[in-house]
């Protein structure tokens, strides 16, 4: 049977799209590789141990009220034939098709990090890091020796990581672990400031505030590759690291069969489609409008794309995408954030209570909210990352 | 080096044991394959999505103040060299062991249960459960088939993971999974009433409630074997089956170079010590006393061996273990439970609120305690299961 609207991807911008479609009171179909939308921004506090994982991942189906669900992985599309093709060999034909499937981590071309750093894009990278974090204290502790974490990239995710990586092991460490003699955390920047997006005023801040956790930040560090013991930059200096996290460099993923740009984005016309395939929408990371990928742009693109399909459905014409940049927010540890609103910019506590609301307020659902929430006031009073059990065979 | 005392295992035995020797003041070292302690009389609940797998688990290391912790899989003993043999190459001396290593699930010389069924008794195995639970709904949402699922095994488990399942899909398929016809939950005991450890009036009750919440129990039910498509009784009976859980059989996990009797239970005196090594002490599940592997038991022969222990270290004689039977409690499902205390029994909700109380105190933490709380009162009020999230590839 073929598809009227087919919705690929339950992230942010594949949702949006489902709200809006929910609201005009049209069916669609939303397919999805797995079962849960997930709550990217806080991945990297379940990577920490701060938030257990079911706490940002909240399942599809009871989201969409007009659409039906089918857990499946596409492995491309045929634009002519106007199907998708299924992993398993099915094909499924569309009528219109909105494309939402985000972005994956890149290693840039550097040697070495597909094999000896970690990502973090997915539950799954969150939780294989958090696997090895506390499986190197264990290790360090029997054996009494230091410890040496290597974050490479200066954006807000490396920022977020870094400084919740210091914080989880200025609370862990003296009372779990006294036996390890000394712990370091370095952050690698390829540029000249940390959270390049951001006022330089706001980067100077986060250097400081970074450097008081006890984050050694290195600017103008370029890196060449990576390897088992550590990461060589590009004027040689060497960082041995006992755990290497990857938090820079992501590429949009594309179906397969979808022109891309060279940084694996789809590019559309103003109207978010397909400039060949009207019919075609993508939103989000994998847009090729250049805008950042970032959860607001994929917000407001699937809405918006969904907008143009409903009016095109009635015979009017599609509106140009027009972003509305309602300012940034980076977290660098308790008390400690930026905001940049407008011509609005400022940091310390209230940027961090506004990062706090926001994030809880955008997380879905009720009981999601209330185990953040929990989450975040234990950890606050109690200085304690609530969540360091050690998955699977050691 | 020797060590001084070595505890294998942080299970309810080991770490009785370990608080014991804590309360003495008196230094040991605690080996775990995994770094957290794990409490399984509610591991059916993570497997069933009524609570986060963090829930239940909590780290080792902040729970032994005189001992110090040892991440690390025990390959066997040398009783004769005192010395336990660590995964790796590694011996390591020791000069009292307790051994408290609880036990695996068995499948009772039943064909096909370790290919066609799955069993419950790590977090592990819980997500796993989990997972199919949910990837079999996806499956037949899609197809628009029915389900069958099969829990074999009357007692507090089957019992138990039995009504939790039927209550999850009361709860989740109406809002969730529409496109589904139906489903069937079968539980089959092979004697001739469920919870045979409880008085025949408790079995009765825990027969109605099941049926009350739609599972089909089959009694004098024996399982001949398990194959790809559902399970074959001794009488030729066939019940097809989407999924096969084996709530039945377990054996003792003893460390390989200990004597074990037929269900692998560790044959000892009864001051818990091995008869020809009285400096090792066996204790929980393990233990071949012939007492019913119940965290009880464990909790009290863990803190026995411990004061066995420190009263030789004193030069006084050990003394032979008591058990104190407090009763037992099992539950089938919101407001349903069975409970028997000495002369004492009773069913219904006064049983479930006990129970719940029970369970509650004996958590580990204040933040599970709480998580534990907070989602129990969450399902109860809204009548969902709070955990949803299929992990992995799908």
């Amino acid at each position: 049977m073929e598809e009227g609207i087919v919705i690929v991807g339950g992230g942010f911008g594949g949702l949006a799209a489902a709200k809006a479609l929910d609201r005009a009171g049209v069916p669609y179909l939303l397919l999805d590789a797995r079962n849960h939308h997930l709550f990217q921004p806080l991945l990297y506090q379940v990577a920490t141990g701060f938030l257990e994982a079911p706490a940002i991942a909240y399942p599809l189906r009871p989201l969409l009220r007009k659409g039906r669900f089918l857990l499946a992985r596409v492995e491309g599309v045929d634009l002519k034939g106007r199907r998708l093709l299924l992993e398993g060999g099915e094909a499924l034909p569309y009528r219109h098709l909105i494309v939402a499937t985000g972005s994956r981590p890149h290693d840039l071309g550097v040697l070495g990090v597909g094999e000896h750093a970690l990502f973090l894009k997915t539950l799954e990278d969150a939780l294989k890091i958090r696997n090895r974090l506390l499986k190197v204290l264990e290790e360090a502790a029997w054996g009494q020796k230091s410890l040496r974490f290597v974050v490479v990239g200066g954006g807000p995710t490396g920022v977020e990581l870094s400084g919740a990586l210091a914080e989880f092991l200025r609370y862990v460490l003296p009372r779990d672990f006294p036996e390890i003699p000394g712990t370091e955390v370095h952050l690698l920047e390829a540029g000249p400031r940390l959270l390049p997006a951001f006022r330089p005023g706001l980067s100077a801040y986060a250097l400081k505030a970074l450097s008081g956790l006890g984050v050694r930040v290195a600017l103008q560090a370029q890196v060449d590759r990576v390897e088992k013991g550590g990461v060589v930059l590009k004027d040689g200096t060497f960082f041995p690291a006992d755990l290497v996290l990857w938090a820079v460099g992501v590429r949009g993923n594309p179906l397969p069969g979808l022109p891309q740009d060279p940084r694996g984005r789809v590019p559309t016309d103003p109207y978010l489609r397909l400039p060949d395939h009207p019919e075609v929408y993508v939103v989000g990371d994998v847009n090729g409008l250049g805008l950042p990928g970032v959860a607001p742009v994929a917000l407001q693109q699937g809405a918006w794309a969904a907008h143009n399909l409903l009016r095109t459905l009635k015979g009017e014409a599609p509106l140009p995408f027009r972003y509305r940049d309602r300012g940034q927010l980076a977290v660098i540890g308790r008390n400690k954030a930026v905001a940049e609103l407008g011509r609005l910019a400022f940091a310390g506590f209230p940027a961090w209570l506004l990062w706090a609301l926001v994030h809880v307020r955008e997380l879905i659902g009720f009981r999601n909210r209330l185990l953040v929430l929990l989450s975040w006031a234990l950890a606050y009073f109690f200085r304690e990352p609530g969540v360091r059990v050690l998955w699977g065979r050691p």
